[in-house]
């Protein structure tokens, strides 16, 4: 921010301009709306930003984020425990969560391999599914990581790990997104769903 | 947030949708970055904003967000303090210091009179500014309210008030924004370009 402004107000916009998505212009308009808002809701704001530091932790089982030993989803005995679905990050979760029609329980690897970025598989969580793995309840992986090459290279390598042990390995289909329409899709898209078509 | 998510996390991505411009899928992305954050970095982004609060109030003398009893501007002997620009919020301060060009200083009435949403005239910092012409070192104001209705309105109300006074009265000209071109400029602006145009 330019001369002329408070101090705090520009240390604000700082802090602001550090999170994904927003700019430094956006990061001043916000660094004002905080200072037009009450004292109570700019601490409500601040303590909200560090209870999820002070609160939320992984879930002991599938890695998830909670505020309890067990995530919402381990914690739940109606969930089926066979089919684990293995996601890059928790937020991955409430987007299956939101289709409220899969009813396994999940695995989180928080990253995918990505030799650019210097990430092994030594960085994510593949030893802590190998192992739940080997407590012999799961029958069925379903691979979940993002289609990129980073997604499709950690799903190959967890593939090749699990096959061995007898496990069956799935993968998320691709196709045309619904409501979608042919004119928009992405040749490979449309490839893979003429590739993938089901019989009516 | 769907279920499967940790409740800290929903209550923060909740507070940054509070925000403006932030819609609850960007809420949710951020509360998942504050988690990705460290302590320590998380713990500074809530400062900040609990500080612009305890610290930040506004300057005696032209009512911008300051941490002292003076603003910069008004703290700074170099301007020229018989020229004031009147601006509608502290924000629009530092557009102006963008331009290094402005000498004078200002005044911020935090505020518009709309009668739509019952402000007033005496909702606004009108008075101060009375109060700082009746001292006698102001000569020109410049009023630099957006041109909205609102905005129009309360510089003819000051306007009104000032002139008596033997004040003069400035506006912002209207014109074609520098770097544009006539194809894109809407058809008022072009005729007030046209209605203001200078001999080359």
């Amino acid at each position: 921010m330019a001369e002329g402004t408070a101090l705090p107000l520009v240390l604000l916009a700082e802090q602001f301009a550090k999170l994904p998505g927003i700019g430094m212009k956006s990061a001043q308009r916000l660094a004002y709306y905080v200072m037009s808002m009450s004292s109570e809701e700019a601490q409500e704001l601040a303590d909200a930003v560090v209870n999820v530091h002070k609160k939320v932790h992984t879930c002991k089982v599938c890695m998830n984020f909670t505020d309890n030993e067990l995530c919402p989803v381990c914690a739940d005995s109606t969930r089926d425990g066979s089919v684990v679905c293995v996601v890059e990050s928790p937020k991955d979760i409430a987007a299956f969560e939101r289709t409220r029609e899969y009813k396994g329980v999940y695995h989180v690897l928080h990253g995918l391999i990505s030799p650019v970025d210097g990430i092994t598989p030594d960085d994510l969580r593949i030893k802590e599914l190998l192992a739940r793995v080997a407590e012999g309840e799961i029958e069925e992986v379903i691979m979940a990581a993002n289609p990129t090459v980073e997604g499709e290279a950690t799903s190959m390598y967890i593939s090749r790990l699990l096959k061995p042990l007898g496990i069956k390995v799935t993968r998320l289909a691709f196709g045309l997104p619904v409501g979608g329409t042919l004119e928009y899709a992405d040749e490979v898209t449309l490839f893979r769903a003429l590739e993938n078509r089901n019989e009516m």
